[in-house]
């Protein structure tokens, strides 16, 4: 049995769920028998969050996109010392709510950074530490914003705000490219208990065969 | 005559008389009627300095290291951008105390990061913005720390910080190689008017044949 535990990411588009899905594969995993835990960046450390209240902040308007990036890429590092690593090494099973690869589709190529410098500086934050697994939850810009909307006809979406999914979108599948090695795409438009079900045996056998 | 400015950074280890210099060299270049600006980190804008909060706050004793050298390529990105570049473009001579090679020689050598990697991170910051120049104000470590503790007496200094000013002025050397185009090494053992005069003499010089 290894001994390092399994680091575990789940990411995607806003509207695909990885939220709710990333919770509930945590719990069965528990269930299971696997020593799990859920986070979420800042993860409740003090200084994260304190970087996190500057990224949030209203009133800084003027914050230039780089400035940006190097506050998620310091809080992400501060996360992953304080919280992620320390789980890791008590084989536990991490299961992370977004982490490196949504910098790299929002901040590198929605927001036109460019993927290679973003995933400079965080590979500066991370250190080698890139996730063992990271599942991608698989949704139409379409349908992920008709989800966050909460509206039942596509058509009548707000074509700016879908450009930028598709955007995020299309990010992601460069991404996916990259890092094939690491990368699992779920078809994230079943139910739910489908996705969970789909997510936890991958994971089960990637902890396995570590 | 050109309409980018002039961008001038000092560095140097702690005790050099950065900052005294630097301030005096603005205002003998106002004297002398070339409009300037004397700045430093986090220069006054909201968001660099809510950063710097973070960075001091004496709670935060569990920062890690490159959660810092992340942080400050932050602060020192949107310096850049709401200070130094728009100075520049107004043709203005910048003065700037420490900048990019401070990084490197703290947290890149002395702090034991790497040089290389802080560069990586600070050049997403910077984006091509390099000093024109860089005076690199040129004192031993002893000298330097039997300044800044105001003893006459180097041979009461403590060792352990003595250790580390050696280090910072190592990594400083390093630098300086790495980067000797834009770099002058000024010696910082004189009297403060002598290094002021040479510091303005080149400065001039510069903006007249950029």
């Amino acid at each position: 049995m290894r001994n390092k535990g399994l680091f575990i990411t789940f990411e995607g588009p806003d509207g695909s769920g990885k939220t709710t899905i990333s919770k509930l594969v945590a719990e069965r995993l528990e269930q299971c028998g696997y020593a799990s835990l859920y986070t979420r960046e800042p993860g409740g450390n003090r200084i994260s969050e304190s970087i996190r209240d500057i990224i949030l902040d209203v009133d800084n308007v003027n914050m230039d996109i780089r400035t940006e990036a190097l506050l998620y890429a310091a809080s992400r590092r501060q996360h992953l010392q304080e919280k992620i690593v320390p789980a890791l090494l008590e084989n536990k099973i991490v299961i992370c709510d977004r982490f490196i690869d949504s910098s790299l589709a929002y901040q590198g190529y929605a927001r036109d950074i460019g993927i290679e410098d973003v995933l400079k500086i965080n590979e500066f934050a991370i250190e080698g530490h890139y996730p063992d697994i990271t599942l991608f939850l698989d949704i139409s810009a379409e349908e992920g914003l008709a989800r966050i909307e909460g509206r039942d006809h596509k058509d009548r979406l707000d074509l700016e705000s879908l450009d930028f999914h598709q955007r995020v979108y299309d990010g992601y599948q460069m991404v996916l490219k990259q890092f094939k090695e690491r990368m699992v795409v779920i078809d994230a438009e079943r139910a739910i208990d489908d996705i969970v079900n789909e997510a936890v045996e991958i994971i089960i056998k990637g902890f396995k065969n570590e």
